[in-house]
């Protein structure tokens, strides 16, 4: 098979502006704009990022780029529906990057639902319970058609507990999926990054990454990970993972993760993420804060009139108590979870914004030291 | 009982700036900000107006004025965690007027739960079941706590079906409740609207309005109405009614309504409005247009790519079709509720705002027309 003549991304490119250790700072173009990296994406798995309009994503929260889920999009509102708006894009109204996963995940989690072919995989949705067929080429043709700016590869992603033996299989049957995704990319203002599997073996790892080496990716994804393996073994798998990879081009985390991941993993080299995490606990009275987890429910903030975190300057913690932030998270209220959320994105951003800042500063250690004694100082919160 | 030097309001003043018919125009001062009349408030219950952020409801909706519920704010979060940031608007960040009812209104709801005497109403509160005693005093000070700009003094709202004996004796003991609320004022920055009662009987309206008659409130709300009587019967009530209110000061039609109810009362000589409608039917996918109402989850609409309303100027209008609504709707976002709510309270700002434009142009009839005209070219949708 030969790659030589293929379509590739005439609108992508990446340069990395600075390095600090393994850290790096950098710039990727996609035909929506600029992302500057390292940089987290919220996850708007049905075209709308839960809980937060897409002008207050750019003006309160300030992401450059945010991800969709094809298996949700495909199931709803359907790839009829979003191809008549022109996109996902312009049906969600959002003039930014976005990146769409390949459904192969959501796909793969359906346990005793699917069932894995050479050609593809066959399964039942969550909803109705419809039977489909996912085939690389097809995952490639729902992406385009929703107009993502950096479409994944459809891959397998095993469980943390898979044997040597299944993962071999796996592994070669992911390569072989990924070089026909390759084949049928047709537009070229699509970017595709490939997905480096191998779960938290280094020989794994190392065996997926000379199988992947030079094929025409845009960039590449550490896929496998955050999947129920421990913290350290993710931090190490990171750790080995990333210099196996092209340094040229962009390294994304897949479903990673809280605040102290992406500092470690931005540590290791990592320059994207994704993650529900801060959108989710928002949704829950989880805030992430310069001074560690805060509970919004808990009766210590009854009276308590200082905001979320008093470092933070977003639109919630300028304007708002965690005194009235709690009793809108006790009565229910869909405020709790818009402005709960808005802080905790805009958190996530920040904080990836103070690393790319440190990073070309050259002075990310300090930086990393720094953001774990604020954690630790948590005057009656919880460090996360 | 002389209420020549008792305290007033000081930062409240109301003019009329235009007559057409029996509709007018208006332009009310209070210590927060101007207000210009006829105007809708839409509701604020917890101290949020459900669905929308404080910011959203000035620079996409306009709201000018809201309201917040006193019986529900001393229930949660309580007067105390109110009056430690200062009032409700420091509390919620709004910066614009906010009226308050007496709480009276949830009070009587209680039906089984409440106790009538002549110093006030005893009552066990829905949430707790708390024992709690109301006096016209107390909901006095609870607002002037609240920082209220718009006070309403504690009546009795009887049921439509209330029998003459009954509404005889309610109606005097809420005529003195009122004057017991004016001898309660301490702060001279809270206006105090009196409630005019009577049911649907014409001769029971004008003699509440010859009690009410000369008592220094800075304004007057038709109360009684919106309680269960039919819609002729409400719109000849206030039809009698607007006439015996002072014309010098505002005429307030407390828990109405729909587009239909503005209008027809706007043209019948009142200057304020409040009710859930917009934003509570906006949380259940129901859209007030210029066509008439839109249920978003309609089939009908899964592929239809225009706006909600193609006469409206609004975010959602302006950015988002009924194919993305409707599919945001079914999968049960938070967006949905969000972009309803910005939509359906963008359409009463605007209905009243025209009308008002309309009454100083001095063709309020020709809008009248011009909008039933509206609600009935609606092309599948149902005529509210």
């Amino acid at each position: 098979m030969s790659f030589g003549d293929i379509t590739t991304c005439s609108s992508f490119s990446f340069e990395v502006v600075a390095n600090d250790g393994a850290a790096r700072a950098g710039v990727m173009q996609t035909r929506n704009g600029e992302i500057q990296t390292p940089i987290f994406m919220p996850v708007g798995t049905l075209g709308t990022v839960k809980g937060i309009t897409p002008d207050d994503l750019v003006d309160k929260v300030g992401a450059q780029i945010i991800l969709g889920n094809t298996y949700h999009l495909y199931l709803r509102p359907g790839l009829e529906v979003v191809g008549l708006h022109g996109g996902l894009h312009q049906m969600m109204h959002w003039k930014r990057p976005i990146l769409t996963d390949s459904g192969g995940y959501q796909v793969f989690s359906l346990k005793d639902l699917r069932k894995i072919r050479e050609d593809g995989v066959e399964f039942q949705d969550h909803i109705s319970g419809a039977r489909h067929f996912f085939t690389p080429e097809k995952v490639i043709a729902i992406q385009e058609t929703l107009g993502s700016d950096i479409m994944m590869v459809f891959d397998e992603c095993p469980p943390a507990d898979a044997s040597e033996n299944y993962m071999q299989e796996s592994m070669a049957r992911t390569t072989r999926w990924e070089k026909r995704c390759l084949m049928a990319r047709k537009r070229d203002d699509c970017a595709l990054f490939g997905i480096l599997q191998g779960g938290t073996r280094e020989h794994l790892r190392r065996q997926h990454a000379d199988e992947l080496a030079g094929l025409p990716f845009e960039g590449l994804a550490i896929g496998g990970l955050s999947v129920g393996e421990d913290i350290q073994a993710m931090y190490d798998t990171v750790e080995l993972t990333t210099p196996l990879m092209p340094a040229a081009k962009p390294k994304y985390l897949m479903g990673v993760g809280k605040p102290d991941d992406l500092i470690e993993c931005i540590a290791r080299g990592v320059d994207m993420f994704d993650c529900v995490i801060p959108t989710r606990n928002a949704r829950n009275g989880q805030c992430f804060t310069s001074e560690g987890t805060l509970v919004i429910r808990n009766a210590a903030y009854a009276q308590d009139l200082r905001p979320l975190d008093p470092c933070c300057s977003c639109y919630t913690c300028s304007n708002f108590t965690r005194a009235y932030l709690r009793h809108l998270y006790k009565a229910q209220e869909i405020l709790s979870a818009q402005l709960c959320t808005i802080h905790n994105l805009h958190y996530f951003l920040d904080l990836v914004g103070q690393a790319r800042a440190a990073i070309i500063a050259g002075r990310f250690e300090a930086f990393r030291r720094n953001y774990y004694a604020g954690q630790h100082s948590a005057s009656g919160q919880t460090a996360t």
